[in-house]
């Protein structure tokens, strides 16, 4: 019996029309379709690629035990979470060591903060493994609202909402463009420090930037501190256009 | 007669089947297929979706006058340069003003860094327009490697090669992750702001991520100062994985 293979599929910011042919042809070629979900919940990524499946091929949906509502510097949470991943692995493997194509598909890019990237280092160095990368959620949120986000000599920061008020309002000053990414909750400890790094006036608030029920604001103009978890905020750079 | 309609195109960062199907679809759909290239030069992006032209479909070469040869800081260059995009942006409207659409390509995401901007710009508030993401060249390159970028709570920085020596260093020595682009000349440099750092043990080089003729090695390893301008360095976050 030959091994498996292992493939982490980007399937993009949420459009069906931004995935890419070697997406669908993946999709295609395996055996077994693995996607991420919160228990209770149906997976966004399958939703994305759900009329390119296969009739009768076999998921297998991995449902994360715990939410974002646990703190995560809680240890009970980081062992639930690690464990998750462990298991997750597993099933996986146990398809690869039956020969088997296994798709783990990833909103996004994969090796992008995707979750499939938890899969990756557990299993990469012992099965056949193939990348394919997606176009990101925050490429999908400056298209969808046309605008430009680095250019030229731009230094561009990718920054976890989650970070303290202070840290992101040092980085925030220190950056041509920046994207903030896990608002939620975060949102108005985000507004504050873009407000103490002169910030705020260029930054965008964009929520599901290309799905179909997107909306985007001047982040100054959004009036309430309500976010979902995926929205961004975007910061252009490019000061000097020409 | 309608007005046009103008679209910048991801083409992805050169593998072919990272097109996505929007993409192939706005191809099909355009009357007029431009391209940004280096006087003398074939069009990257245009290479990338050949296949996908549809047969007599007009194009629209838009040529570089200059390259990088020649330091940006000279005004003779900002002169020209400036020059070339807006007779590009005259030569795109002409073909807007009839009413034809206008498939600008983009290799990578039109509004990360790249070309297709300097039209956006100067058409986007006159003309209505489209931006289709596409996957950046930096997702081709780790994903070309298997390197899981950065997770969590990592900060990642994308930087220009083309920084002084002293700011690179500064930044990679305040970031989980990084990506630094624009290598060829500034390699030597790049090594030593890492160097300074501490972060070239984990630096990977990569070259022409995700074309047949890739390649890549530990940066360490790499023993010679020479490197193409698309180059890319990845500097992997992700430090507690679990």
């Amino acid at each position: 019996m030959s091994a498996g293979r292992l493939i982490g599929v980007g399937v993009g910011p949420g459009d069906p029309d931004l995935l890419t042919l070697k997406a669908i042809a993946a999709l295609g070629a395996a055996d077994v379709i693995a996607h991420f979900a919160k228990a209770g919940n149906a997976s966004n990524a399958r939703a994305i690629v759900a009329t390119h499946l296969t009739n009768g091929v076999e998921e297998l949906p991995l449902l994360y035990p715990v939410t974002t509502e646990v703190a995560k510097e809680d240890d009970a949470y980081r062992c639930a979470i690690a464990n998750f991943y462990d298991s997750s692995a597993a099933a996986v493997a146990a398809h690869l060591d039956a020969g088997r194509v296994v798709a783990v598909l990833s909103e996004g890019d994969p090796l992008f903060y995707g979750s499939y990237m938890h899969l990756h280092v557990r299993l990469a160095d012992r099965y056949q493994t193939e990348v394919i990368p997606g176009v990101t959620g925050m490429s999908g949120c400056w298209s969808s609202i046309g605008t430009p986000i680095a250019q030229g000599d731009d230094v561009l920061t990718v920054l976890p909402g989650t970070l303290c008020e202070d840290e992101l309002a040092r980085r925030l000053a220190d950056s041509n463009a920046a994207v903030l990414m896990k608002i939620g909750r975060n949102l108005p400890k985000v507004r504050r420090a873009l407000e103490r790094a002169g910030r705020l006036g260029g930054a965008m608030y964009v929520e599901r930037g290309t799905m179909a029920n997107g909306t985007s604001m001047k982040l100054s103009e959004k009036t309430d501190g309500c976010a979902p978890y995926f929205a961004v905020v975007l910061v252009p750079g490019w000061a000097g256009r020409t």
